[in-house]
Order: structure tokens, then sequence, then C-alpha cells
């Protein structure tokens, strides 16, 4: 298995490698007052930005290769999308497809199992232009939640449904089910979503729970539970998968969906479908200067009680983004009053900002098109992961190295991400 | 019908009377400053506070009085809980248990029936003291969805389930309805749950939509859908019920519950299930100096994507809360960007907020105990209901009037809301 512990200490690092890359832009001070006058002025061709994860937790070694291979696959599959002239939401669908179908991921196929045995998915999407959002949760017999979740916010794109009723953005179990079925989602049966793979791992995990159930007996219960710190289904159990999405006209789009925890109670909901916590993404507008598009991967319940995609989101309003994120995957996530009572938070994030300016100077990051420039900031990945000896720690913090250019794509070791800069 | 428009134009006689207020509360100011030296004091028989509402919706006028009979009932319960020593999270779950069992709100048993002729019902509660919180969404069969919601609370509170799983916070469908049967909360066969009136609703709102979807066929369906801007399910639609409750020991706590909106999709989850959506609650603490607590009502789709009860609790941090909760509902719901594409809002909120001081002088709402005092600020209900013609406005805006005194109730119409203070 790769740890993700074996990345700590790259914190300092990147502290140092943030203030040598903000020497080198000198226009990251500039965005704020240049965007508010080229906000009506529409740019064409002008870069989008691909950025996608296949989680923050343990992935089997052995598969390191497979997870790059799905994750370049959903990249291209989204810069596809942007190419031929798709908006940020429909291409960061494309690439959360690609990733739902992979074996390896947990997520659409091969998810892990709940505590019956059956495949619940939860996914949501959000357009940062529109700013709707479309959830699903604990559904089954589907092949790509994402999907479903997609066309839930297209459906109240709409607007009302007959007789004045208001569309969902936000369904669930068998009737989420049926909801995609009558809008033309095809059903997959269940036993085609698990993988031989997701199955073993079921085996294995309930043999584990019920020692440690068997062990339990004739100890006081809540004493045992609360010294059972060690989740033993570190793998497999938190790689959600996600992707953040700029198009070419500077709109954002973010999108998350997870199988959610292994040996889950069946029903249980996680971040993946929870508005503000799984996927966040926003258009700039008067009261916001950059565009932010975030999704998130980890224990569900800690993303939820935290709010972490939104939190990120926020943070990267600040002119300097970096020590802003850091700040909040700190005070809002690690050290969060919301948490105090976890012996370790998990959880990791990809987040992506962006802003258009007039007449900005092209530099390694920036595509100059007709005079109005799309600026993409480096794009983060922050991963943390609290330590079992209760010290918690950055483990995996990368950004996108000077020189990045459009079409190159990048792989990231540990939380096994791959982000790509389409061609302009 | 009573319509919340009725009540249009007491905004301008609130703002007055805020001001008349602040200046009889000469404390306000010293409230932030004296807090911090007292937080480690525990105050014994404080006077605690409940507040409850069966929603921001409109209601039959032939059904006023069991409203009101309901809330001061659900209010009586809270307020023995208070005074049996119990803390703000089980006397918030005791109003809604009261108010769930009435036929005549839309919450446990006479909610509001779903597309297909079922009751799925959603509730919420949050803890202000360990920050905890529990929901179920699209929950059968169970007569009170808010103890499902507040089991699952005291249950993660409790750490970690066998072998180091992490406990779930938010459980839907069929699977919240076996998780809270083997938690020994009973089951209640669903014909039971379903009313005459709510059978008749369902009935009545059934042929209004087939005849609405008779008079669209041959027509545009994208611009029908648009038109049809009236919500036909104005009756019993958006009447959810919630409590907000601060105890003898000066924590808060909120709780929430829905039957969702009439003729909704099977699956559908609204803001009452939702995290800092339908209800919120934060005690005081090194960053907050008051402590608070949100319970929403109004379209579930509206709130969740506003996030209203979380952005009501922030607001409610500023010096000036009243002030600053009037802002919030302007620009952070009725002028949200979040909700630019809808044409007409709906909510309401019911909000508390309180802080301890030290030698604080005694004021009408203060009572004062041992030399520290527990000062619950004037609760605000807020209720939004923009007009048919796109024109939004404040349509019920109120406050305890002066001069309420411990174990006084106090009926507000058209919210139907009744609010209650606690003898110290």
């Amino acid at each position: 298995m790769i740890g993700l512990s074996s990345y700590a200490g790259v914190m300092e690092s990147l502290m140092n490698s943030a203030e040598e890359q903000q020497a080198s832009c000198p226009l990251a001070n500039s965005w704020s007052k240049t965007q508010e006058s080229s906000k009506n002025q529409k740019p064409k061709g002008v870069g989008g930005f691909v950025l996608v994860h296949a989680g923050a937790g343990y992935h089997s070694e052995s598969k390191a290769k497979e997870y790059k291979h799905v994750c370049k696959r959903a990249c291209q599959r989204a810069v596809d999308q942007l190419k031929s002239g798709a908006l940020a939401v429909e291409a960061v669908a494309a690439a959360l497809v690609e990733l739902e179908d992979s074996p390896f991921t947990n997520a659409g196929m091969g998810s892990n199992l709940n505590l019956s045995g059956e495949i619940e998915c939860d996914a949501s999407i959000m357009d940062g232009k529109s700013l709707h959002y479309g959830a699903v949760g604990a559904i089954s017999g589907i092949k790509n939640p994402v999907l479903v979740a997609n066309r839930l916010l297209s459906e109240a794109q709409k607007g009302k449904l007959s007789a004045g009723r208001i569309p969902p953005c936000f369904l669930v179990g068998r009737g989420a089910h049926d909801w995609a079925v009558s809008h033309g989602i095809p059903p997959c049966p269940s036993e085609k979503m698990a993988t031989k793979f997701s199955l073993s791992a079921y085996k294995r995990n309930k043999r584990k729970m019920e020692l440690a159930e068997k062990m339990d007996t004739g100890h006081n219960q809540t004493k045992k539970r609360r010294q059972s710190s060690e989740n033993e289904y570190g793998s497999g159990c938190l790689d959600t998968v996600g992707a953040v999405v700029v198009d070419l006209e500077g709109n954002v789009a973010a999108a998350v969906s997870s199988g959610g925890l292994a040996m889950k109670h069946p029903g249980r909901v996680g971040q993946a479908a929870h508005y503000g916590c799984g996927c966040w993404a926003e258009n700039a507008c008067n009261m916001n200067p950059y565009s932010t598009a975030v999704s998130t991967s980890g224990c569900g319940e800690h993303l939820i009680r935290t709010m972490l995609a939104r939190e990120c989101s926020a943070a990267m309003q600040s002119e300097d983004a970096h020590q802003a994120l850091l700040e909040a995957m700190q005070n809002k996530f690690i050290s969060s009053p919301f948490l105090a009572s976890e012996d370790r938070v998990l959880g990791g994030v990809i987040v992506l900002r962006c802003c258009r300016c007039v007449e900005a100077q092209p530099s390694q990051n920036i595509q100059g098109i007709l005079g109005k420039t799309l600026i993409v900031s480096r794009p983060i990945v922050l991963g943390l992961h609290a330590t079992a000896d209760g010290r918690q720690r950055f483990t995996h913090i990368s950004r996108l190295p000077p020189g990045t250019v459009p079409g190159q794509s990048l792989a990231i070791e540990g939380g096994v991400c791959r982000l790509m800069m389409s061609p302009g």
C-alpha cells in the first residue's frame, strides 16, 4: 500500500516555492483590479484547464499504474469536451464518467460494498456559471451516478415542473434510481457493478469486523468503541474521485463521486452528495474577484461537518490564495472545533482558481488571446492525513510545477492525482 | 387560507423598534467583552428559552387554533425537559416530537404525500455544545424522524463503531428506517401516518397536476415549464416545523422536521435533512462571542442552495444582530446570486442568540443568578415571501415584544409561530 504518510514534510518546501512563484507572477495583485472591466467581454479560445483526483486515501501500490492511467484518460475526456466547445460542467461530468467506469476507483463500477454487501453511491456536480447544483445519495443500480446528478442540475435549470412544482436538486435511494431511469439513464444490474476486487475486500472487511466485535464481547461497549480508534478500512475506504474544470470561456465546474466508506450502513450518505462539502464551483462575480472550483476527498463525516469544499472556495478569494488555503485546511479542518472530538481527521482537496484580466502580460500559465486573458492560478493539490499518534501533519501537498505547458499532464503520487492543461 | 402577504410592510416598524430596543439594552455592546472571562464558570439555574415554529408557508385559517395549540404544547414539552435538567438538544427533540405528532403539521404524522402517494420525511438536529449533527432524509414508516436524527447524533458522540468504522451522521431511505428500528425506535405503518387531510390534499393535488399536464400537451414543453411559475401547492407545501432552544446552562440546540414539498418526487431530500440549511446551533467559543441557534422553513431547494441556517447563524455574530440578520436575509437569500434564476424565493427563519455575562445589570430579558447572567437576546422571527409579481418583500417579521416575561407565551400569526420563555 502507498500510505500518504510517506509524503510528510512537503509543507515547508511548498511554502518556499509559493514565495518563489509569487515573485515570478507579477500579475497576482492586479487580478482583482482588472477583472471588473473585462467581465462583459467574452473571450474566445482561451485555454481551459482540467484537474482530476482519484482520492485522498490509501491506494494499492500494485495498482498505481492503473490509477494514473484512469486519471489521464479522465483528463483527456474532459479536454476533448473542452476542445469541442463544451462548457465546464459537461467537461467535468465527462471526466467523472471515466473515473466511475474504472473498476479500480471507489466510484461507480467497483465501489466499496456496504454492510449488506450492496453498492450505494453518492455524487454531486456544481456549475459555477449558473450556480446550480445536482446530487444523488445512496443510489444503487446506476453505473454513472454523476450523470444523474448532472441531469438533475440541467433539469432544474429549465425551471419549474408542471403545475409550478419545484424541481429537486437532491434525490436519494430508490427514488433517485427511478428518476434516473425515467430520464433515459439506463439501469445497471448491481451484480455487474461489483468487481472481484470489491467483493474480496468486502469479505475481508466482514471477517475483520466480526473478529473485532467478538473481541469486544464482555468489555464495556462504550469504552471499547472509544478505544478502537484505528480505522481498519483504510484500504480503499476514502478514495472518492473528483475533478475541477475551467472551460474556454472561463466558467468553472466541479464534481465528485464516491462509493462511500467500506462497510458503511445502508443509506449512509457522505460528503460526495452533500452541498458545500463534496464540491464547489463559483464563477467570479461582483462579490468574488476569482472563479473557484473545489473537489474534496476523505472521510465523508469529517468533510460534511466542516463544509470543506465551500470553506476552501471562500479562502481562495484571498489575494494570497495559497496561504489562505493552507490556513483554511489548518483552522477549518485539522483544528476545526467541529472535529474536536475526532482523534484524527482525514481529507484532501483539489482546487482551481482563475480570473480574467485585460492586457495582461503573458507568463507561464497564462493563455493570452485577443488582448483578454484567462489566468489560471497554479492549481493546488492538498492532501491531509492525521497520524495515528494524534499529531496531525500535511502529508501531501503539490502544485503544478513551473514550466507546465498546455497539453502536458502531470501525475502526483500518493493522492494519485493527475492534472492536465488543455490546449488553448 | 392565511397568506403571509397580509403582513407586508412590517419591516419598517421592526427597524424602528430595533432602535428602541437597542437603546433599552445598554449591555449589548459589552457582551463580547465580558463573555470571555465567564466561559469557565458554570452558572446554575439560569433561565432557558424555547422558540418553536410550525412553518413559513400558508396555513388553513380554519386550523389556526390547532397550530397555535400544538406550538404551545411543543414549547411546554421542551420547557418541562429544561426544568427537569435536560440539555438543550434533548429539549429541542421533545418539542419536535410534539410538532411531528400533530396531524395538522407537515412533519411526521400527516405529512405531505409524495408523487407516489407515500410519506417520506426529512429531519435534522444540531447540538451547539458538541457541534454534533444528525439527519435523516426520505425516511418512511417512522412516526418521529427527529428521534432518529437525534439518535444518530448521540451515537456519533460515543465514538467509532467496531473495527474503527466511523459512525454515520446522515442516513436516508430504507437504510435509515432499518437503522432506526435496530436502535429501538419502533416502526409505524405508513397508512397510519397519512391523515384524512393529507390524503384528500394528495387527491386534489394530483388532479391539479394532471390538468396542468394536459394543458401543457401540444405546447413547447420548456417554454411552458418556465411560464408556469405559480406554485399550485402553496397549501400545506412549505410548513416545515422546527425549534431552537437554549438550556439552563446556556447551551443551544436547533432542530427541524418536514414531510417535504407536496407531490415531490420520491427520494427528494429537502433542507430539513441538509447540514447548514435546515438548522444550525453553535455555542459561544473563542471565535464566536455569541451562542446561536437557527431553524428554517420554506422551499427546501432555495434554503439548500443558500445554506440559510448557517448564514443566519454567522450574521448573528455581528454586534447588531438584528440589522445583520435583515441584511443576510436580503443579500444571502432574497437577492442571492444562487437564486438569481428563481422568480420568487420562499423561506422563513427563527433564530436565537445569547451569551453569558458577568455582573450584568438585570433587564427585561435577563435572568440573573449568582452574579453570572445568561442573556437571551430577544428572539427574532423572520418570514419572507416574494410576491408573484416578482417584487420581493418581507412579509412577516416579529420579535418578542418588550415586557415578555418568563412563562409567558406569544402567538405570531401568519407563520403560526409560538414562542415561550421558560421559568428560570
